[in-house]
Order: C-alpha cells, then sequence, then structure tokens
C-alpha cells in the first residue's frame, strides 16, 4: 500500500551519527549525548521513525546487517524512543538472541539457575508480547531447568512450531511487534490525549545488554542525584545484585541498597569505586546535559555500563528548585529557568499537598475546584465552622453548595466539600480567592441536614466531628488524615519569581478583599490590589446586624444612623489595607451586591431578624419578599444601587478618604483608587462622581489635609465595553470584569451553567469553559473595542482586566497584546500570572518535555 | 438691557399683508387665512414675536398709531398667537377701551345692564390679570350700576389712581402684561414640557370687538362640523345669545341652541340665514385650509362676524376619520392624510375606551401598560378567571404580579391591574401581547388574598365579584362600569392601513403563539407571524400534565412517551396556525424557557404534582428544587435545553413538519421558518441543525411529501451579535431578540428593573427605559455589527427584529436604515408599526401641530 521512501534503516550510535530527535526520538538523541559524555554506553543501534513505520507495514530492515552492529553472539533489548518521554510506548524487550546454544554457553558462563532465569524471561516476553500469547500460560517464575521447558513446550505447543532459535528472527519480530503497537488505535488515542500530534513516530533503539548476573559482583540499577518532591541535593535509586532491567527492581531478594543507610549492605559500601563513577557521571550530566537525569545502569562482571538515562520527573517544587539550582550554578541562564517552568505549576507550591507517595483512603470524588489539601473535622453549616474556628480547631464545611451566606463560615474553614456545583459555582470561586481546598459537585454523596451525616458511595457514614482530608488538587474526599507537604515558599521559589517580575511588561495584581488576602497578595509578591470587593465586609457578626438596619431603615435619618455605625468599621479595613500594602496602589471597588443577599430567607433567620429589629415578623416577611428577584445577577446591584440610595457610596467613599489620611500619616502616601461596579450608561459614571467629589472636598475642608484619589469603571456589561469611549470621559482607568462580561455576553449564569457546562465543552459547544479561560472570540472582542475606545477618548487611561481570568497564562497573553497594563487575579494566582507574563515577554513557547 | 433690533412694529391683517407663523404665531396666520377666504373677520393687528419681545423689554411699539388702525371707540380684544396651538399662552383681554365715556354712549346703544356688564368684566380682567391685584376683591358679577362702581371703586383704592381711561395706556398695559406672562419662568416651563423650545415666540392679535349684546339679535358662540370623538359629519357646538367671549358660553341663561333639537330655540330655527352662512364658511374652511376648523362667531345687531378658527381637537379615531375623509374628497394627497396621523395614535382605534366625555369614578391610578378598557367582576386568581370565562362572565384579573403560571387566567381575563411592576413587568408584557387592557404599579392597593377583597386608598373595599373597570389606556381603575366607544376597526381606519402598506419599504409581521393572536394579526394586516413563541401552547391545562410528566421522566423511554403525546397537540397548534396565515411566512421559536417554570412552586402545587405523577412529595419536591436556578434568565433554556434535552426540538421540529404537509394539502405550500432562541455560538446551531435535518429527513421519507422550511437563529446574546459572521453559516435568517439583548447588553432583568427603572429615567441616566425604546448607542450597535457580519457572510439573509420593539417607530426607523427586511410585533402594535413605516418612506417628519 504504501509507497516505500527513501531511509536510512539503522544508525550506530556515535559521537558523530546523524542523530536527532524529530527522526530518531529522544532516547535514541539522549544515548548519543550520553555517549559523546563518553560514558560507557554499549553498543547502540537507533532505528529512525521512518524505518520503524516501514516495518509496522510490513518492510523489514536489514536484520543481518544490525546484528553485524553487535558482538557476536551478544544478547540485545529494544526499547522506544518517541518524540517526548510523556506519550508512552511499546515496553521494553530484553535478552533478544538468547536461544538453546547461548543457553548452554551461559551456563557455564554465569551458572544455571542466572541462565535458566534469562532464557525462560525471554521466552515468556516473547510469547507474549510478540507472538501475543495468552499471560496466563506464561506466568510461572523460577530458575529451574523444568520451568524453562515448561515455557518453550507451552509456546511449541500454542504456536506449532519450536521457539525460534534464530537471532535475527526473533529481532525482526520483536521490531515489528513494537511498530505494530504503536500504531494500533489504543495506543495512538492515549498519547494523543497527551498531545501527540496524529502522526507522532516511534523510533526504536537496539542496545547490546551488559548482563548484570555472573560470578564477579553484576547487578542492575538507577540512580538519581536529587530527592524527586523537594527537588533537594540526594542521592537515591535502588541496586539490586544479580539483576538486569528495571522490572526485577522491585524483587525483594539479594538486594544492596544504593547508599548507605541502616538497611545493611549498599551500593555505596560495597563498591565504592563504582559508587564515585555513578555521582561523578551524574555531575557531568547535570552540567552538560544542563538537567538533573536518572541514569540506568548495569554492573557486568564488575564493569559499570550505563545503558541510559532521563529527566528526574519530578514534583513542580522539585522542578522549580532544579531550574533555580541551575541557574544559580551558571549551567543555565536564568531566562531558560523561568521558561523550564510551567506556570501553572507554581499553583502546587502555595498549598499544602497531600504526600503523593503517602497512603490515601479515598471516599469519593469531584471536581478540584480550588488547589491544595487540608485535614479537619467536618461540619455541615457555617455557624458550626465558625464555632470550631473559635475553638482553634480545624474544619471542613460540607454544603450541598454554598451562598454568599456561607462566606463566614468559609473563612472559618480549613477547606470546602460541596455536593453540587462546577469550576464556577459560589464555593469554587471564592474557594479560589481564599486559596482554600475546594472539591465540589461531589454528586453521589447523601447529605442529611438533619442527622448532620454524609453518606458516601460505599455506604460509610460520615458524622460531624468526623475527620477526613480534602485534596483539592486532585478533587478527592479522603478519611482521616493523611501524611501533607507543606507549601514551598522557599529560597528556590522567592528567586525564580524576583526573576520573573524582572522580565515581566505587564503588572499583576491580587483581588483582595481582607487584611487576610492583602498579607497573602503582598507575599505572593502582587504589584497592588487590583480588586477590593468590599461587600464580604458586611458579612461579619457586628456588621451584618447594622446592615440589616440600614436596608430596613424605614427613614433617611434611621439609614444615616446605620450608616454612621458602618463608616468607623469600613475606615478601619481600609486603612488597614492601605498600611499592609504601604504605598502600592489599591483599587476599591464600590458595594456591589444586591440587598437581599444580606437578609436571612429561613423561617427562623426571618424570625430571628424580626426579634433584633424589633418589627412584626410579617413586616420583616413582607420585606424580605419584596427585595427579592427574579435575576438577581442582573437586577438592582452595582451603581444602581448606588444612585437609588447614594448614602451606601458616600459612606464608603468617605471611609476611604479617612483611611487615606490615617494611612499616609504613618507610611507611604496613598492614593486610592474607586471603582463603580455595573455600569451601563455614562451619566450612572457622572452622578457617582459628583456625590464622591463631593465627599472627597467634605473630607478635604474637616480635615485639613490634601489627599488624591483616581475614580474608575469596572466594565462589565457588553454596554460598558461598548460605550467604552463617552465612559472614559469621567473615568482614570477601567478594569474589565471579565467574569460579569462573560455572563452576559453569553447570556449564561455562572451559578447555573454547572447543569450543562459539562456536556457543552465534551460536545465541543464551547471549546472550554469560557468561565475558566478567555472566551477571545466574544469576551475577548469586546475587551478589546473597550480597550480601544477608551484609550482614544483618553490615552493616559489605565487598563486592566480582573476577575478570574486574569490569572490564566492565555488571557495574560491576550491582554498583553491588548495594551492593558495590568491583570488582577486571587492572590494564589498572582505567582502563576507572573511567571506567565514572563513567559510571554521572554516570547518562551510551550515546551515539550523530553527525555533530558 | 436688550439692543433694539429693527422690526416692524405691528400689521394690519390683510390678504396681502406678510404675515408667517414663524413670526407672528399661528393664530395671527390662521385669521389672514380666514381674511383670504373673505370671510367677515373683524379688523385685526398683528404683532410679531420681536415686537412682544421688546414689549416684555420695555420697549412700546406706537399705541396711537395701533388704535388709529381701528375705528373710532371701538373695543378692542387681544390674544395671543404662539406658532403651536398647544404651547399655551396668556389669556385673551376682551373690552379694551372701555371707559367712563364709552360706557356712557353704549348704554344709549345697546342698553344700561349689558353696558354695565361690559364695563364691569373689563374693569376686573384689567385689574386681576394686567395690574395683578387680588381676585378675590374683584369676584362680585352683576349687570347693575353699584357692582361696577364698587369695581372701579376698588380698583382706585388699591392703586391709588382711578381705572385708567386713556385706551392707548389700557391698550399698553394688556400689551405689556400679556408680554411679560409669556416670559414667566412658569409659563416657559409649561409650555417646554409640551414641546417648545426654549425661544419660543409669542405673538399678539389685537381685534376689533364685535358686540355680542344689543337690540337686535347679538350673541356669541363656536360651531364645528364634526363631532370631535368619531369624526363624522355632525354641526356641534353652542352659541348663546347676549353675550360675548368663550367665558359667556358656560353661562345658562339666554341660551339659543346651536341645532334644532328637542331642547328648544336654537340659531338654526331663529337665524336661519346666519346659520346657512356658518355652514358655508365651514365647508369654505374644509375645502381651502384643508382642515376641519371650529369657528369662533359673534352675532352683532343680525350681522356675522368671524372673531378666529382654530383645528377641531380630536381623538385619534376622529383624526383617522377626517384625514381619510380629506383625501377621499381630494382635498389633500393620500400620503399627506398618512403622514397628518400620528403612529401611536392608532393604538386607541385598536381597543374599547372609555368614552372621554362619560363620568368615571377612579378608585387608583397606576402605570398605563396596554391601552384599551374592559369591564368586567374582579377575580384574584387565574383559576377564578378561568371559571368565570367558563360561566361566559367578563372578569377583570386583579394579582400582586403575574408569573408565567397566570397566562391562562390572563388569556381568560378581560383586563388585568396588577399591585405591582412597570412597563416591563411580566403582566404588562403579556398584556400588550394579547391585547388585553393592564394598568399595573398600583401599590397603594391593599390585595387581601385570604379574605379576597381589595382596599383601595379612599378606603373602599372591593371584593370578588364586584364590577370594576380598568382603562389601561389612561392607567386607571374604574367603580362599576362607564361608557365606552368600541374598538374602530372601521372603513377609514381600513383605508388609512391600506394606503399605508403601499409605500411601505420594510415588512411587518406580528409575534403571535396561538390561532387567536394569528388571526388578530391577519386582521391586523400583518405580513406573517414574526415570532410564534411554542412554549405557552404547553400552559394548557392536558398538556401541562404531559409536560411535567416529561420533565420528571426517569428514562429516555418515559420522555418519549410523554413527548410522543405532546405531539399531537403541536401539529394541530401548527396546522391551525398555517391555515390562518394562508401561506404568509410564521417563523416558529422552538422551546425556550427553563424547564422550572412549568412546576409548581407552592406546597399545594407540589402536593397536586406528586399525587399526579404517583411520586413521594419528598422526591418532586427534590426535583423541584434541583431545578430551581439563580438566575433563570441566564440559565438552562433555550439552545441550552435542545442540546441537553435534545428530544424536544426533534418533537417540535416533527411536529412543525408534519403539520406542514398537512396545512399544505389544504391551502397554500407552506414554508415554515424554525427559530433557535438563545444561540452564543455557532456549533449550537450546526449541533440543532444537524437534529433538525434528520427529522425533515425522516418525515419526507415516511410521508412521502417533499418540503421546505428555513432554519435560522435568534440574536438575543451580544456574543450570537459579535460571532453573526459564523452563526450565518447555517442559517437562513437571523431575528434579533431585542428584549433579551437587551437585558443582557445592559445587564438588566426586565423583571427587575422595574424598582428603578423610574428613577433612572427622571434622572436621565437612561434617556429612555430601554425596554421600551430601543437603545440605539448599545443594543443598536450590537444590532449594526450582527447585521453587517450576518450578511458580509451570507448576502441573502433575511434580517430582522422581533420583541417589544419591532412595533416602536424609533426601532423601525433604525431597522429600516440598517437595511432590515422586517420587523415582528404584537398584533396589536401592527398598524402602529406599519404607519410608522410608511411614514418613515415618505420621509414625514414629526409634525407640528398648528392652528388649522
Amino acid at each position: 500500500m504504501q509507497k516505500r521512501v527513501e531511509f536510512e534503516d539503522f544508525a550506530v550510535i556515535t559521537p558523530t551519527a546523524d542523530i536527532s530527535v524529530e527522526r530518531h526520538g529522544g532516547r535514541a538523541k539522549c544515548l548519543q549525548r550520553l555517549i559523546r559524555l563518553e560514558m560507557p554506553v554499549p553498543r547502540t543501534v537507533a532505528l529512525s521513525f521512518d524505518a520503524v513505520h516501514q516495518i509496522a507495514a510490513g518492510v523489514m530492515p536489514d536484520k543481518p546487517a544490525i546484528l553485524a552492529a553487535f558482538e557476536e553472539g551478544a544478547l540485545l533489548s529494544v526499547r522506544p524512543s518517541s518524540e517526548d518521554q510523556d506519550w508512552g510506548g511499546p515496553g521494553a524487550i530484553l535478552n533478544i538472541g538468547m536461544n538453546d546454544a547461548r543457553h548452554a554457553r551461559l551456563i557455564d558462563e554465569i551458572g544455571e539457575a542466572p541462565a535458566n532465569t534469562i532464557y525462560r524471561r525471554f521466552v515468556q516476553a516473547f510469547a507474549i508480547d510478540v507472538a501475543r500469547l495468552d499471560p496466563d500460560m506464561f506466568e510461572a517464575s523460577g530458575s529451574d531447568a523444568h520451568t524453562l521447558r515448561a515455557a518453550l513446550d507451552a509456546y511449541e505447543d500454542e504456536m506449532d512450531e519450536p521457539f525460534p532459535q534464530d537471532p535475527a528472527r526473533q529481532l525482526g519480530e520483536v521490531l515489528r511487534s513494537m511498530a505494530r503497537a504503536w500504531e494500533g488505535t489504543t495506543a495512538r488515542l492515549l498519547r494523543q490525549a497527551k498531545g501527540a500530534p496524529a502522526d507522532a513516530g516511534l523510533g526504536l533503539v537496539v542496545q547490546q545488554m551488559a548482563l548484570g548476573l555472573g560470578p564477579e559482583e553484576s547487578g542492575s540499577g538507577v540512580i538519581k542525584f536529587i530527592d524527586r518532591v523537594t527537588g533537594l541535593p540526594q542521592v537515591t535509586g535502588r541496586y539490586l545484585s544479580q539483576s538486569q532491567g528495571r522490572a526485577a527492581l522491585t524483587h525483594g531478594d539479594g538486594v544492596f541498597y544504593l547508599t548507605r543507610d541502616e538497611r545493611g549492605a549498599s551500593l555505596q559500601d560495597h563498591c565504592p569505586e563504582i559508587y564515585a563513577e555513578l555521582l561523578k557521571w551524574g555531575e557531568v550530566s547535570r552540567r552538560r546535559l544542563r538537567e538533573e537525569m536518572e541514569i540506568e545502569f548495569t554492573i557486568a562482571g564488575g564493569q559499570l555500563a550505563i545503558l541510559d538515562a532521563v529527566r528526574v520527573p519530578r514534583s513542580s517544587r522539585a522542578a522549580v528548585r532544579v531550574a533555580v539550582s541551575l541557574a544559580e550554578d551558571s549551567i543555565i541562564p536564568r531566562e531558560e529557568a523561568l521558561s523550564r517552568i510551567e506556570p501553572r505549576a507554581l499553583t502546587e507550591l502555595l498549598h499544602s499537598q497531600v504526600n503523593p507517595d503517602g497512603l490515601r483512603d479515598v471516599f469519593a470524588r469531584g471536581i478540584a475546584a480550588s488547589p491544595g489539601a487540608a485535614t479537619g473535622k467536618i461540619v455541615f453549616s457555617s455557624a458550626a465552622a465558625q464555632a470550631s474556628a473559635a475553638r482553634g480547631e480545624a474544619c471542613i464545611l460540607v454544603r450541598r453548595e454554598t451562598t454568599p451566606e456561607d462566606i463566614r463560615g468559609m473563612h472559618a474553614a480549613s477547606a470546602v466539600l460541596t455536593e453540587r456545583g462546577g469550576m464556577t459555582s459560589h464555593a469554587a470561586v471564592i474557594a479560589r480567592g481564599l486559596g482554600l481546598p475546594c472539591v465540589v459537585g461531589v454528586s453521589d454523596l447523601v447529605l442529611r441536614w438533619r442527622d448532620k451525616s454524609l453518606r458516601v458511595p460505599d455506604g460509610r457514614v460520615f458524622h460531624e466531628g468526623d475527620v477526613i482530608t480534602i485534596d483539592g488538587t486532585n478533587g478527592e474526599a479522603i478519611a482521616g488524615e493523611v501524611e501533607m507537604l507543606p507549601p514551598a515558599l522557599d529560597d528556590a521559589y522567592r528567586a525564580l519569581l524576583g526573576w520573573a517580575e524582572e522580565v515581566c511588561d505587564i503588572g499583576v495584581r491580587a483581588n483582595a478583599d481582607t487584611p487576610a488576602d492583602a498579607g497573602t497578595a503582598r507575599d505572593f509578591g502582587a504589584d497592588g490590589i487590583g480588586l477590593c470587593r468590599t461587600e464580604h465586609m458586611f458579612f461579619d457578626d457586628g456588621r451584618l446586624t447594622v446592615m440589616r438596619e440600614m436596608i430596613f431603615a424605614k427613614t433617611l435619618d434611621d439609614r444615616a444612623a446605620a450608616l454612621e455605625q458602618l463608616l468607623p468599621m469600613q475606615r478601619e479595613d481600609f486603612t488597614r489595607l492601605f498600611q499592609i500594602m504601604s504605598g502600592q496602589p489599591v483599587c476599591i471597588r464600590l458595594f456591589d451586591p444586591p440587598l437581599h443577599e444580606f437578609l436571612p430567607h429561613s423561617r427562623e433567620g426571618l424570625r430571628e431578624l424580626a426579634e433584633a429589629l424589633d418589627m412584626p415578623l410579617s413586616d420583616v416577611t413582607r420585606r424580605v419578599e419584596a427585595l427579592a428577584e427574579f435575576n438577581p445577577m442582573l437586577g438592582m446591584r452595582g451603581v444602581r444601587l448606588g444612585i437609588t440610595v447614594p448614602e451606601i457610596y458616600e459612606m464608603q467613599a468617605r471611609a476611604i478618604f479617612e483611611a487615606t489620611i490615617e494611612a499616609s500619616k504613618t507610611g507611604e502616601a496613598v492614593v486610592p483608587e474607586i471603582m463603580i461596579p455595573l455600569v451601563s450608561a455614562k451619566r450612572e459614571v457622572e452622578l457617582v462622581k459628583t456625590r464622591i467629589d463631593g465627599v472627597a472636598a467634605a473630607v478635604r475642608t474637616e480635615q485639613g489635609v490634601d489627599f488624591d484619589f483616581r475614580l474608575g469603571v469596572m466594565v462589565e456589561t457588553p454596554r460598558a465595553a461598548l460605550r467604552a469611549g463617552e465612559i472614559a470621559q469621567h473615568s482614570a482607568f477601567l478594569s474589565f470584569g471579565t467574569n460579569d462580561l462573560t455572563q452576559m455576553t453569553y447570556g449564561l449564569s455562572r451559578d447555573d451553567a454547572g447543569r450543562f457546562m459539562g456536556a457543552y465543552v465534551q460536545q465541543e459547544v464551547y471549546p472550554e469553559d469560557p468561565f475558566h479561560t478567555l472566551d477571545v472570540d466574544g469576551v475577548g472582542e469586546l475587551l478589546l473595542i473597550g480597550a480601544e475606545r477608551g484609550r482614544r477618548a483618553s490615552p493616559n487611561m489605565t487598563l486592566s482586566v480582573c476577575g478570574e481570568h486574569g490569572g490564566n497564562p492565555e488571557s495574560i497573553a491576550f491582554c498583553r497584546q491588548a495594551g492593558f497594563d495590568y491583570v488582577s487575579c486571587s492572590p494564589f494566582r498572582v505567582p502563576v500570572a507572573r511567571l506567565a507574563a514572563a513567559h510571554l515577554a521572554l516570547g518562551v513557547k510551550q515546551r515539550r518535555k523530553t527525555y533530558y
């Protein structure tokens, strides 16, 4: 079928051979590098992608010529060599060339038991992986002649011919079976899922084996020079005397551990010269391959052979440590250290994590909505969470779904688990903002509020107070405590982020609502606060009551009195924020949510409220009902509230200005930024601006102190984007709130989208969840229109994006290209955003992981 | 202060004098026209706007010269002459020139009593309107010498000088006082509210008086030649013997009625020649002034004098009748007849109206949400409304607010009254669609559901069954029955609409959901159905239960079984629609609302549902709760439902296609248009299109009949407008749903906007309610973007607007300019839209109402 193309059948890998990753795969290329470094690599032959493709199509290379490249009678291994280490490939096959004659010779050389073992294993591997016989028939192990014989007989019975004795035929069939395995549908789908292109090729490497069995010290092992979790220098690995290949390493007998410890004999003690040689090759590969490598080796008759080396698989924190360490040792430039870290990988460093090497008793799985892990006692209500926090006990808040009333409970909890919701549900969004581990959408839980119990899929029932662990990184709920790794904001992390900041050409601010958030933002190196939502401040216990009094005020005087009580609290909030951010910009969004979010909806809550306000229950109920809305997202909130109940914004502006004066006394001068939410018309901005300017003038006069401030607009309705030109006339800045803008552009409520978003993304109706990845085509066009019109009207306009998308590398690329000044995202995403921005500034392309 | 500009002080109105509306006002110009027609108009002088403005500034014209224009010793009147009849002006002042000497002469001429009356009235008018003395001091009436003396004395006491005897001084002061009154702040604000520009000028006309008192037949009156309500030819007016001026006409004594009737003596009987002369002048003015005029006249000593004439104020139906009649008599061209009718005025013709001349006992006022009037018995629930309709009794549905569950009740009611809501509330929108009189937002009602009573502001209490009338044109709720005028879809109306259709260059379709709507649409001359919402069809009693079974189906088979039951009902719906519209296009929107709209929310409703479905109440409750949404507007509805529960659209498509075949058998071939709602991404259209094409193919095969159909998209998310280019690739048409598009562009829920829309429009945050008047700047830009991109991708694309804005003249202008093919609006707005479109095609500018 296929037209035969010209290609070199195979190449012996020498320092000067023409070997490339693109034609022979990463393993072949890596082996050439090891050879160039003069490591003791056994003779190796590489078959190109083309060659393997031809083999799969039935066109064999010149087998005798390949065999001729090796020592007469050598045993051979064949291993896959794809372009990317992650794409997998068929398993290695060892001991090719083994036959009755070689078996007899081997008995003389290394004794009968090892010779039997090697032959039996080869027969078994060949039968199962090459001849595709039933594995059940070839499962016996043992080193006696009888077991070997049984394997050979089984093969002969099934295949109706004796086990092939010709090494060339053996090699040919191994090569064909591996080539065809690569082209199978399942293998193709699996590697495509990992990002491989449809036509990804497979190379194969044929290597002469160094036998790890025999009279002198012989064995096989792997060695690496860092800890895979921490990245700190540490020799780890395994060595097993009288063994060959990786499979044997799990075997318990005759072990030599690699390094000296309490467990007994080690390679380090037993063969110090070979151990020292391994350390030398480790250092050489670090310096010359500029990577931490894991080396696979064999000792044959006291001689070290290095069979292969791959980049050490590692945790994100280890990756950071290694990259920084290589840069600090001047092995790679800083820019390369930056480019080696995938921005999203940083998230792992910012939170405690479940130790991937530990045991875990997972009782439910859901959507990994906010990364990190935490352990605590189950609570089923926000009140219980607060009580628990007051007792100093860590707790996990378990809810059907969360609502704004749960904010305080979420602040008090160590992690959150909800039955409903998706990546963009209230629980998920708030948890990410708070840096709280969170798993949502665990739909097979049965939550019984009455008897405070949680029935999980395997039938177990958990009660309030039972200890569980939430792994928000992997979307798992785990019974009891598990071994944890603490966050890794260590020197390596700090060095990397410092270098990122130096090359960044777009600012990264944090969304921070509380002093705690602000502290996190500062610790994570934010350039200021891009979005301080003020409404969360009113959910505190003492304030909520006053807030409700304000809502229920019958006269303007009553309302003023309630706001008078809130003023010093808000002033204190802002003063602390300004102090923590010491001179960095703080952008405060004026009150945004509908008032009914502050009111209870349960009968009990209404009754308590009626008592607190000394009003008849029926009045309170009617008032609460009257404030209810069909579509709160599109209702009486944001600037609409600011215009119809202007006293709220006036109180907030006063609090901001008084805090500005207060904070400027002890620290750097503060220039607060005030942001108006949900604007859809220029006149809204004019009206608010007039009142806020009035408050500023009053405060300046009262206190006899001058101060500056900037007033701007949160662009979150499509209309505000379209009318940015005229809105810009009254705005020092425009900050695009992409959460709401996405909701309105799609006509899609974040809270309600969960029900079908999964199906939508699966059917590719949307390529991605637009609340997760900025919709460049639709929402993005509105951003560009708004930015362009805003800038045209007011060239010094500050432009930014706040909201979930702000921390997203793809969104940052978009904003950078559109000339935005900064992005703002949750504090826990600041490092990711910063590194992503650095990558963009450096022009880093998504790096393909290779073997070295 | 003011620089004196050159101007002619005054002009005697002659056929050739240089008199214009723009310089002298409408009354002056009209008088010149009467003079040109050779009517017996007493000598008249016009003062220009400039002159009057100078007078107000203190610069007097040459008074003796003005006086010299009249007969020696004549009495004069001064009347205002502004550019527009509606702008008002100071009241007329009569009998200038009256003094002791003239009084003495007048006693000889016409007797003492009339002479006393004339003098006393002049003194009183001068004292109050010119000298600005306390009116209480000049309220005495009577024709004796004592009363006259008292008035003269009171004047002298207050002014410290005798009543001015010099006619020149009298005239000067009258002119100054009238000029200044016009420039006063209150007068200015009042006329600006009626659309007058800030610098609107006032002219004055000074006319020699014909005294309606004296020995021979003397008196004054007004006459017009049509009925002001119907516009039909009918002589009406008043005549009072021995009187002068309009004021006297309310007086009961000595009345001659104008025409012969049972009430006694009439001008027609008493002075047939003069009556005939009046009829002649009426006919002359109709032919030559091309208008129906109301003529003010005086009979002095048996001689007819015509003092003034104005355009007859008239109802909308009278306006249509007059315009059509003038055109049919070839007095004006048809285009002018069209241009004379303000499109919105047609609404009045389509509904019954409360007779403006009748008595009305108004018990509450609210927002006039849907025009027309109806009388019926109060009902407080939709169930009661349906029961009432079943008994054949008209009823008025009174609710706090309506919800989709009230649709059936609204269909059954004759009118709707709600305590809450605004122009865009559910009740208002649906009522306008149904052509049902509706008053909303009557917030001072106290509705007690338990004892089924309604307490109104004046303390009265109405109960279920009490008869009331709703005047949706004026926003009034009226106790009992009142005199009604029936709709006026008469020959004049039909003629006008026919002429409009001839000149229209943009189509007008109707939004019609039911056969009844479709009938109305056809009667009102729609070009087809632009939006048939299918969801209302499922609220019928029998269907709702099946619908709920479909929602609660546990298996696909159960769901299919429920849809199988709905299929013949839908097929029947569509067949009837197609038959009624007999070949005109019908655009059917696929199912749109969230499923939870079909579920009960009350405890009772849930219990009934559980029984009907034979499910535990707890299961039903949980399921209903699970379907609830935070923002239903932005939730699981429209195409999202179509993709996640594709069986619904498949059933609907099948019903449409089977109905198409059915209806085409007996009538013209039907080419149904199928519209997908709430699209935000191209792929949504692709997925639905694939399924619907599949259904079409299946139906064609099953029935062995071919048919055509057109699939299109309802553009109602901003994203759909932005991505119209790619959406157009799969769409035969794009119809912009401006209701939802406005909601999403502003981030504003129509149902929740009522709470602040009033304040917003008042403070000019929005120039208009954007749900009422298309927001050209924001939503309009999205329309233009969508239209342009859609047409570029597919030049033969049909473009339209459906939704409330469709019938709005401003929106039609916008759509026409943007090259849209048609607009679609509620059937009751089709005539308005058609006439507005005709105006646009004719280039008619909003016409200023003048005196003639």
